[in-house]
């Protein structure tokens, strides 16, 4: 069992979700936004820090997922966004987190089955899978989404015995 | 008297340089750069958090300048950039600094007497001003010069009679 945290940073509001990976299957662990106010940057910035190292201390993930950013929309909204990216990746790593990158068509790819979902399709199958009855906020559901798509990429990696081995209930953590 | 740290932070080199104001001037007491590597993205980020806070934790500033971007390149630079910003800004939140934007015309302004300044007459300057016999690193001397923009911008926020209290030597900190 491996319990995997998902980031998806923002300058106002970074969404986090916490799945638990059985080996066959993810289930809900925790999800919620961490919002940095309106005071001043460093401020903001220590909010996503001390936010994303309270979730660690409090559900001991041991891997992070977050997305990767190709297409900023211009160079304001990219500096804000890789601001509050590095304080939440510098608060996972400080906690010794493995931390893997995800472009968000890997993430559709890997829940909703095509690169081109949207965001509802994400959440209807974020809900699915993990079997929620209420809608998460947006950002909860973005990041729940990276969790999982951390979960289903490192199924994939497994080699075909070890993975064989684990769904049959072998003590094997990979 | 009042130690001032200047951090230039860059996606591959962060210049940090340590400035002591007398309330008289400022006189050099340390100045380098924190190198990133060529590891994955949140061992950079790592080591400039980490290396910012070694920088703190080693001469004691109380107060950071840091550069404000407005007109980042592009996009891709603007979010890297803003991901080593993140990881030095919050390095130095978390040990307590108070921490002061400049944009590079104020740094400027404060050093060379002229927004239009380039970086050789910055470094110039900022030789003159603390009286270094050698050259400094060009990032090492933006974050000097930003220490420098620092200790001048509180002086001339200092209200009049405080200021002169101070110029007479007397014991006032501010």
């Amino acid at each position: 069992m491996t319990l995997i945290l998902g980031i998806d940073p923002g300058s106002r509001i970074t969404g986090f979700g916490v799945v638990r990976d059985t080996g066959r299957g993810c289930e809900y662990v925790a999800s919620g936004c961490i919002r940095t106010g309106s005071g001043p940057l460093h401020e903001r910035l220590q909010i996503v820090f001390r936010g994303v190292r309270e979730v660690i201390q409090t559900y001991q993930p041991t891997m992070m997922g977050i997305e990767q950013v190709f297409m900023a929309r211009n160079a304001d909204s990219a500096l804000k966004l890789g601001q509050a990216r590095g304080a939440a990746i510098v608060a996972a790593a400080e906690e010794g987190l493995e931390i893997a990158e995800y472009t968000a068509s890997q993430v559709k790819q890997a829940i909703a089955g095509t690169g081109g979902a949207d965001k509802q399709q994400v959440m209807l199958m974020v809900m699915h899978l993990l079997k929620l009855t209420q809608k998460p906020q947006i950002d909860a559901s973005d990041a729940l989404a990276i969790a999982l798509c951390h979960a289903h990429t490192r199924q994939s990696l497994v080699p075909h015995g070890l993975a064989t081995a684990r769904r049959r209930g072998g003590r094997l953590r990979l």
